[in-house]
């Protein structure tokens, strides 16, 4: 999937249906004096792993069923820095038999352009065997809310 | 100074006169499926800059007074997972002439005994030298304004 | 940029001129018991900037220019668990005016597939205003000496 | 237990058993240039696990007894900074019959001096009911080979 720059630079709060308020940290900042590229991710993380578990029922300890990354990206607009509160909204792009693909936006408190935009590929595996399956009906419903356009990514290479 | 687990254990919030709240993060958790005791410490680090920050005037990277860990400790006392949210607490137990102790508490949403207690010593710096130098008047007035209460720590070796 | 999966898969120990390697810690594996996405991030990061520093004559503290992260991304092909070592190995893939596009890829000790192929684009810029301007020539020179291949990324937008 | 600061600045190479050389990483620093505080307790971490697994059989996924850190602590008598190298000495402080308490040292590359000095105390707990648990034999035995000093801590309440 190619990730225009120029498309991502535009993206606003109302393109993302779910949020989630996060402080950030003393040490996310380096020692340049901004949040560091690799914390972008932690956040990713977290915003999909609690939407995952409060909305779709997975429990990261107990389910048959999990999530693995395969590929993750982020384009950065405009620094963040400790203590700034950001506000993380996430949507699904791409659905597909064993596989989906999130973005994730971050927003300075108070703004609406998105300081930078981001996502990853789960594929979904059992928990022990850990090869991919198809994904559960419980989790696809929680997905179908997560906004995916399906036509925009027809031709995405996940 | 001796951190007595039994007193610590008995902390509630009305102990403390600052309060942030953090959400937790994915990778807070760790293989046995509770935040990681590391990460109680960054969790410290950010209630106190934040703190220093927003009330005390500190500019990290602009101040000429900066403040320096050169103790740190925690006890543990009941476990903490994501995608909880935390409360944490905050308190000065020990101001000198150029040093200053925190005290910080970590409550789950909701419950008033705390999950961990645990805190650390600033000396202030020059920026530059590195060298001690007593906390300036700006500094100290914040400090005051978080309950220091100095006959409890008269004998305490920070 | 489009990073193909296919063939990042192929890359081996021989595509890489600059190595360093990294002990992993217990905090890098989450609650699935692999380094978790994050992590490769900050190992990135490292690997670059030991580069930048050791060889580059790059001062975080005090030179003029620094490198800005403007994008990133991870591919994942293997999983890698604490307390496993790992061999970061580093090129260049794209060196324009202003800014320098790294990968990098993960082995476990002892393999020469790549568990993890990932990487960033620095842009350059004076570290006061934060505006981009031309790498500098000792800047330049180190970079020469991580193998770009010029002509294999002449259509790379990044 | 009181961590006396002037003794713990005496510590040297010779007083530990075991060692580990870990690669600092770029975010280890933060916005004051040296590694931040709270990434020493993720080193403690790495050492002791690595030191478990490796040594006494643990397998965090799979044994039946896990350990839990209920007290940490550390003091820190110099700085480090991002790209150094450090060295890592382990040694256990107190044995008890579902305790141990660990002490690790913080060396830089060459010095002969600690970094820092902190440690540990983890209960040993079943992995399931997480109620503490006699230690098992083979850990016990990795422990012994770890030097502990019992007459130095007959009065250690940890």
């Amino acid at each position: 999937m190619s990730h225009d720059g120029d498309k991502l630079k535009q993206r606003r709060r109302s393109d993302y249906p779910y949020f989630l308020t996060y402080r950030t940290r003393w040490s996310d900042n380096d020692q340049y004096g901004h949040m560091n590229n690799s914390v972008y991710y932690h956040l990713f993380d977290s915003i999909v792993n609690t939407y995952l578990i409060t909305r779709c029922g997975l429990s990261p300890t107990h389910s048959q069923q999990i999530g693995l990354v395969v590929s993750s990206w982020c384009r950065f607009f405009a620094p963040v820095s400790f203590p700034t509160v950001v506000d993380l909204g996430l949507r699904v792009t791409s659905l597909g038999n064993s596989s989906v693909a999130y973005e994730v936006a971050v927003f300075e408190e108070g703004k609406d352009a998105a300081s930078a935009v981001g996502g990853y590929t789960h594929v979904f595996v059992d928990s022990e065997s850990r090869r991919s399956t198809p994904i559960g009906s419980g989790m696809r419903e929680g997905f179908d809310k997560l906004g995916v356009k399906r036509t925009e990514f027809v031709n995405s290479k996940l």
